[in-house]
């Protein structure tokens, strides 16, 4: 199996709901650092796993749209908590339909596996990983 | 599948036995940086892996066992090699145990898979990982 | 001439004023990772710089002051921007001000320097460091 | 499962056909730093999972093969793209070979799975991995 | 003393001359991840170092005039050899020259010193810094 | 100013004299990861700082002299508590004499400063840096 992953990140702010979360139930934030990892079982024609400029482009487009925002404020957000796995699961889900909708290339319809992490700092980060 | 990593660290003396070992028969020592990585399918109601204060406390006090000791001393480990694949298999052991001893909270029990992995240098580390 | 670093982190929300932020005028929020160095010209009695246990206390102290809050209801931080290159003489200031109370032990008496770094992402950071 | 990494490097040379990569088809290079995961489901009698000193030499070996050079000279490439992913399969495929010809030590017979990660900056990485 | 730093990176070909070099006299190449620190004894008015969307496009656009290029075939460079710490100093003469050409906006005018990293690999680095 | 920084590491045993220490009082260890910084104001006639080959060399041959030992059983540091920030000024001591023995090559006497970090884990690091 190959893989190819993109580094990039987002600045959010935002707070939690319920007892389990203690002092960050009050509003604060976090710098995610986000590693997108593409999996296929073999190369492209061009010896490639999927178009890095179009895949750092698809990723920073989708993190732009919650870059310096607070959280609390999204709409689609209302009633879960924005944690880290919470946050590497709506990644996913957008670059999946970006991906559907031809957004990383022809090629990327050979991806059979995603991975998207979130560092949250330097002693913690949550992934949600799956098929495609 | 979701997941969540904590860091921590632990730093010890020990020695090993056999030839394969050459200089490291000596006595010696290692910092274990240490990434235990919990895994599950689904999140749970507060839309975490699980709770990291519990997970990070649990942590904590598992390598406070063997932190600042020298491991030649331990009872438990006589007759066999401290290495650091063999150490991430304790701490993975101990982990499992305090999860079934709901010392991580009762929402761990979703929990269905663990990875640790200990880092002995910048340029080597070692894992093990496996079912809950 | 010696010095010794320890690291820390600590999550909060805020906004800037002034058309050069941009966008990051809006509520939003970072992870500092935070590298504080001690220098000194001569080892202690002990061959430390510092009481590395007095010194992660010290500052965790101070970081808990801030972790987990929005920084745009400080009362102290009114009128200024509380950038990252601002916040790292926060931390600075205020650890100076433990040393100066004995916070850090006798031994603190003897250091000349300090220098906090605050790491924003894994592409920025700023300092702050000047004499004690 | 248990593994062991072990960390290494080279820089080369190279120059891509394709119009999807852009400027890269230019004369170019890179750093590639190389992780190297070995993995097997139990430890061998030293506690290990592969001697690391000469899991450590094999792959100065094989890097050495390719380090200061410039790979469009290479005749076993001629006709590819030696991408990231496509080098990590290259230097798979000879570790595998060194492990069937021994040079690991007869315990690398216990091996079942390797993964060969190259990154060729902080914002990119790609791998191959496969069973042995 | 305040400092901002901002980090990014090129990938180039090369090779050296001179005996000293040994097999790096071959064609090969490099990734340089790049760290760039700005230091001024105040913060500006916005209590910021400097503008780092500014302080970012110039190092990006100083860059890009050696990214994916073969440094050999640099009119500038003949004669000399494009070391890490030689490319360093590069970087620093083009960026000093935007501060002065009001690039990095009028606030620049206060920085008094910068410091340039490029990484070569994850166990060699080399740096030029200097005032302004 | 330019400098040029080689890291590599070296594992050891010790204990500590005096109360400040608490539990590190007793037998354990250390991963030291090494970094040196050598720094002159001009650059050799090959373009260079140092030559990187006989900088790792030499670095390497001084840490093999503590690798894999107890420092508690060296005559040299009896009496004294073998500190992080205590090791990097043994690192540079010695390194400061293969520079002066010309072991380092000849261009090595335009070196003006070194600095030697010692990393004890991914939360604290020590220095040692002086004239040559």
């Amino acid at each position: 199996m190959f893989s190819l992953t993109v580094r990039d990140h987002f600045m959010i702010a935002h707070s939690f709901n319920g007892d389990v979360f203690g002092p960050a139930q009050r509003q604060h934030g976090a710098t995610y650092i986000v590693d997108v990892t593409f999996k296929r079982p073999t190369l492209d024609d061009d010896d490639l796993v999927i178009d890095i400029g179009l895949a750092s482009t698809a990723l920073g487009d989708i993190l732009a749209e919650f870059n310096l925002r607070n959280l609390d404020e999204i709409a689609e957000f209302q009633g879960r908590n924005t944690t880290t796995e919470f946050m590497a699961r709506v990644v996913f889900d957008r670059l999946a339909q970006a991906i559907d909708e031809g957004r990383l290339g022809p090629a990327a319809t050979g991806l059979t596996h995603m991975g998207v992490t979130l560092h949250e700092s330097h002693i913690a980060w949550a992934s949600y990983e799956g098929t495609l």
